[in-house]
């Protein structure tokens, strides 16, 4: 059985076939959000701070951190990008405790994240690129971690899964020469929207069985690019999870913020007995309570988790800091 | 490919491995429900009338008919419930052309169905007691019909799959003995709740990979067990289904009234690629829009199936009718 260990100074979680599915939070990027970008550019981070404690309350297990900014005032993220990985990492672990996912397309950036980063975090990522290869994996032998191994290669991404699959073998075989083991892979099969291509779920589907049984590899992937483009997003997002997770899908990188998202992932925990007795599952149904009296998720998920730091229910917790 | 054909007079369903997910509606049954069994004793069959049409608008491809009342001016099932049977589908099939699946334990209340019936009903059902076989297998073999078969037998109802699933194989060969293909057997091989039995969930999942892989026959079952007891059944509810149907799992009985469930069903059948061009889905996210602008589902639904009906969007033909 594949278990990828990933560690902070104090918690360690484990993505594995017979572990909960490990919810990855995505917010903690600039990329695409250009009010962030602007205020990290202004040394403000007071975004980064909401989202890391946000995402951890409301049940993300490991924290991504991008720090893909481009500057106005310095277009190079080979320079920008390396001291604001340090810079945003150093923030985030002083908050929470949760392990971290170093995640960059600019390799001085990794280096900069695997040097600060406590414990053991998860590197994000590898693809099957030559240049990539060479590049990242001497990394990830140097520091010990796991790594995303995302399926695309020099060709690009191909439609074609047994490509795919094809790439992510190549990515695992070529880090067992650089003596990275197999259950320190984590790959992305690359999720397509099914708005543009109708078999996107079923091949990802089989996928991830057959990365699972050939290759003995966890999974991951951005679950919401399968609902790209289609109204109501949050409905596919909220039955691909499960269908992924019954099929072997072991880790996601989403936004924990949403409560249909973590309700479905919730229940596909507990459907996969990776919930003893149902204990997390009935905290959060008191969580949705309070959603509907009026709470946002985030709120009502943080006062929860605050009611259980404390020792008592998240009920009498709530009582208590309300009075 | 096991196709499992079910007709109404003008209707085709098929239940299969390549086609959309077969929701069969549960809701007119008397079994639990006092209120529509003193009605139907008294000669009311007004909610019959509303089950019948609510659940076809909100997407019911089969309608479960269940006359299993028990009167208080008699007792006897053998004597109430064939002729309320054949009241009940005379009425049914006079207000929706869907196909039905007869349903009862009382043999003469399926022969009395099968007599009532137009085109191929689904009889529900017959079980791996001996007395169940020699009863109900001639019927299914007399009328050509399909039927369901519950994995339970005289030793009563095992929590071993592989039990439930010798069961579903003996139930199959002795269909055969009565020259019944496995195409005509729609497996149900019971699903727990999973607040009593942790690994209920994976049970199901497994247990229809193999009745498929083995024995290459249909499945369905009574989804909304799998979270008896529980809080939030709804969530629950929404996740096993999509992951049934990942596993392989091709139709259940449940009540196509509720929006969460029926979303989860909509959103795996585009999921599967058994919605081309995610038009069902897209109509389907028009209704929710609806919900969420005050309209009950069921309405919301009617509204939506009026307007598809009357060759216009639903949007247009739900203003023609408000003016």
């Amino acid at each position: 059985m594949s278990r990828t260990v990933i560690e902070s100074k104090t918690k360690t979680v484990v993505i594995g076939f017979d572990e909960p599915f490990c919810v990855i939070g995505e917010r903690i990027n600039p990329t695409g959000r250009k009010k962030l970008a602007a205020e990290l550019e202004a040394g403000d981070f007071s975004t980064v701070e909401k989202d890391a404690l946000e995402q951890v309350a409301c049940g993300a297990m490991v924290l991504d951190v991008n720090a893909g900014v481009v500057y106005n005032s310095n277009p190079d993220p080979n320079q920008t990008e390396p001291p604001l990985m340090r810079q945003m990492i150093e923030l985030v672990q002083g908050l929470v405790d949760v392990p971290l996912c170093i995640d960059s397309s600019v390799p001085a950036a990794l280096e900069a994240g695997l040097e600060m980063a406590h414990g053991r975090p998860l590197l994000n990522s590898v693809t099957g690129e030559e240049e990539r290869l060479e590049l990242v994996l001497p990394l990830v032998k140097k520091f010990n971690v796991p790594v995303v191994a995302i399926s695309n290669d020099d060709t690009g991404i191909s439609e074609d899964p047994d490509v795919r699959f094809a790439v992510a073998k190549k990515i695992v075989e070529r880090a067992a020469d650089f003596g990275i083991p197999a259950h320190d892979i984590v790959v992305d099969p690359l999720v397509m929207p099914v708005g543009a291509m109708a078999s996107a779920g079923q091949q990802v589907f089989a996928l991830v069985r057959r990365l699972r049984a050939e290759l003995g590899v966890n999974t991951t992937c951005g679950a919401s690019n399968v609902s790209f483009g289609l109204p109501n997003r949050h409905g596919i997002n909220a039955a691909f999870l499960p269908m992924a997770i019954c099929a072997g899908m072991t880790s996601a990188i989403m936004n924990p913020v949403r409560s249909v998202e973590m309700e479905a992932v919730r229940a596909a925990n507990l459907l996969m007995n990776h919930d003893p007795n149902g204990g997390e599952w009935i905290r959060f149904a008191r969580v949705l309570e309070a959603v509907k009296a009026g709470a946002s998720f985030a709120e009502a998920s943080a006062e929860a988790a605050a009611g259980a730091a404390s020792g008592g229910r998240s009920g009498r917790g709530a009582r208590r800091r309300r009075g």
